[in-house]
């Protein structure tokens, strides 16, 4: 049992509750190291982790000093992969060795792909020449790959290998090795044949081979696939273990559901973020300054197609000069044409990502969302028609700003279609299609169709 | 074997290729039904459920019609869940009883929840009583809820158990039931108080009470928490199962990882349409005039705040009569302000939902992206005063424009800052918010910083 204060007590009950990390941090901080250590081992390691977050490098490196090495691989695996990097060597290589000794090799992978490589081969160079092997076999691999995704922990048999033999290899593991609860059932070749569930293993008879029990249709990946292609499959088979193959069909090792859920959160929140602008690394405890010039580079991107829109609005000057009112319509023809392309937008990416449209469904979407827009424009197009006569009482601009607004919805609808789909086309990421660049077309083509519009008509508008 | 046809074999290659579901379909309509049926069986349910989504709802039932209850259950279990219900509910209530009592409980319950009540409890009536009460029961919980997204199936123990009596259970359970590859220990009143993985199970002593190899730290959520909740507990603890209990801390169900995924796949779409305005249901197969209403809604929100713009732009129309150039700049300032705030309302968004930020955080929040805010708007602002006074040779309107830009810069990072943190506070959703919302709040506060500053100088610039 660990020696609580019962300051430190509430402190971890409420982090346990879902209460504050900063708050417990600065509780924690006053502390000294060890007693800091005691009380992360007695937290779950992804809660340990929060708290550990909201400390200084240093005061990290000191508690983390203070665990055995199971703890602190526990811990590292749970912190942010440049984080844990960033604890890990400020270590010695014998410590770095001893600690990644502890960790699943897919997560010591993970840290020691952000390391330079010199130490690397230093902390692999101390470690169980096994251990040190799968590691180094697992850092070959692209970290967005199914190869970069996978544990290399399968256990395997062959087919013709009895229940029996399956049991006694089992229990030869050590048990807090992470295993699928799955057993892979290779031929000569070492080709992947089949699958047999631990459930399977315990209610057959001892002496039954797996050939009898397995289930032959075995759903696996190429291990240089994308992540978020081996994410999809599992998620959509419903699986809870996805092997990875090699080009001749032999298995390399297994993706677990838990790491597919943080690919897809990932692949999620890139989505979203690029559809904003936003860099993908961002987040609320990203320094100031860096952020502010992220997010200037995205902003600055847009600078040039916003003066085109304002060079679009300049030609047209003269018309301004004599008609005011046009500069008091233009906003709302071009900001509903930004809403509306911006929809389309979205609901294309998602769909692209989500694997339910591709570069074949292109013609059908296109014309789906062109008529989406053209009744949306003509709804719209009515309704404003209606208020520019109210308002200012010339039929002539309603027309106007109606036949614009039209224009533009339908111009949205093809900009919000076509632009992802040949992002896709080109082999970029249809997300790369922000938001930002969308709005600025719509922009420019609302505030031409009706300014040009206007201009065309300028002398039957003024004459009212 | 199933009887392939050459076209078909070369359809079903095609098809597990990734090929296309449509093409596919086109190809399988011209079967009889009971080929298709066949090759539905050949297929993996998920990609079955594929071509039978391209099918019109007298055609999925026909195919259905052919499939044995086993095979048709698991092919509406991959459906679409309102799919599933159209054609579950043209079966007699005898067949629905059978191919319900072939389902998961989870599967079957979601189903019905579709259903008509009286059509709910003919089908449940015809089903075996135990299934029957599983479903039942889980018809209770809103399907938002960990509730909704559990089984019924854990494997409960006593922890006096012995490892021999717990293998003697699982063998006496039906080989194709869904079970969790844990069972769960319960003491006396039936409360929840340790996990056995089945890897346990086998690598010890046959007589070895549960008690003694059991993990007593066992995560659990409430089953009447949101599946948002549940979802994020066990992703954050890298579970594979989650059991869930009662208020009295009783096992109730377990959720797994693969409908954990479907819920982040689901809220992250939810989030992602939500920003742009789009409604949850959406996708790129839902009727032209439906899409259109829904998305007619969302824009018509918009109209008004878009007129309020309009309005704030018309205040100033003498200003912009004697001086038309504004027009020009005026849509630079506000689009560049509504980019920025959309940056700052994604990442807010987007950080609570992935519980990174919360109340707690606002202030700090606040502060951080109002200096990123004005960071970029003393850049922006600098970089299109210079624009303007290059372009118009008038320094005064490059000071208006530059100080409008840094004013609007600054609103767009506290308004997409302050609008999800207040709906989150009111207990809404967040994402509510929308991108419509911000940028039209921004186009107000850009126009009216701008043509403001603008008729204060009004005297000034016009007489360069």
């Amino acid at each position: 049992m660990i020696r609580l204060t019962s300051e430190l007590e509430q402190g971890l009950r409420r982090l346990l509750d879902g209460g504050d990390p900063v708050v417990i941090a600065e509780r924690v901080r006053r502390l000294p190291p060890d007693q800091i250590a005691e009380l992360m081992a007695a937290l779950h390691p992804a809660d340990s982790a929060d708290v550990l977050e909201e400390l200084s490098a240093a005061e990290q490196r000191a508690v983390v000093d203070e665990l055995d090495a199971e703890d602190a691989a526990d811990l590292l695996s749970y912190l942010d992969v440049e984080d844990a990097a960033e604890v890990l060597a400020s270590f010695s290589s014998a410590q770095q060795a001893e600690i990644l000794g502890e960790m699943e090799p897919d997560d010591a992978a993970d840290i020691l792909a952000e390391l330079p490589e010199l130490q690397v081969e230093a902390a692999l160079a101390g470690m169980d020449s096994a251990d040190a092997g799968q590691v180094r076999s697992l850092l070959n691999y692209d970290e967005e790959s199914a190869g970069g995704l996978m544990t290399r922990h399968a256990v395997t048999l062959r087919a013709n290998a009895s229940i029996g033999q399956a049991l006694g290899l089992l229990r030869s593991l050590p048990l807090d090795e992470e295993i699928a609860y799955y057993l892979f059932v290779t031929d000569d070749a070492g080709s992947l044949v089949g699958v047999v569930s631990l459930r399977q293993l315990v209610t057959a008879d001892l002496t039954t081979p797996l050939s009898q029990i397995m289930n032959s249709d075995v759903i696996s990946v190429p291990v240089d696939a994308d992540q978020e292609v081996a994410a999809q499959t599992l998620a959509r088979y419903d699986l809870n273990v996805l092997p990875t193959v090699d080009a001749e069909g032999r298995l390399v090792g297994v993706i677990t559901a838990d790491d597919v859920i943080d690919v897809i959160q990932e692949e999620a929140t890139e989505d979203i973020y690029r559809l904003a602008g936003l860099d993908i690394e961002e987040d609320v405890y990203r320094s100031i300054f860096l952020t502010a010039r992220q997010r200037l580079i995205y902003l600055g991107v847009n600078l040039p197609t916003a003066l085109l829109a304002a060079f679009v609005v300049s030609i047209f000057e003269p018309t301004l000069e004599r008609l005011a009112v046009l500069a008091v319509f233009m906003p709302i023809i071009a900001g509903m044409g930004g809403n509306a392309g911006i929809q389309t937008l979205t609901l294309i990416v998602r769909s692209i990502a989500l694997g339910e449209v591709g570069l074949r469904d292109a013609w059908r979407t296109l014309r789906r969302e062109a008529l989406v827009g053209l009744i949306n424009g003509l709804v719209f197009g009515l309704l404003i028609g209606g208020i520019a006569i109210l308002w200012e009482g010339q039929p002539l601009l309603g027309l106007v700003a109606a036949a614009a607004m039209l224009l533009n919805m339908i111009c949205a609808a093809i900009a919000g279609t076509i632009v992802p789909l040949l992002l896709k086309r080109i082999g970029a990421d249809p997300a790369l299609a922000s938001g930002v660049l969308v709005t600025t077309f719509t922009d420019i083509t609302g505030y031409f169709c009706f300014l040009g519009l206007a201009t065309l008509l300028l002398r039957q508008l003024t004459a009212v």
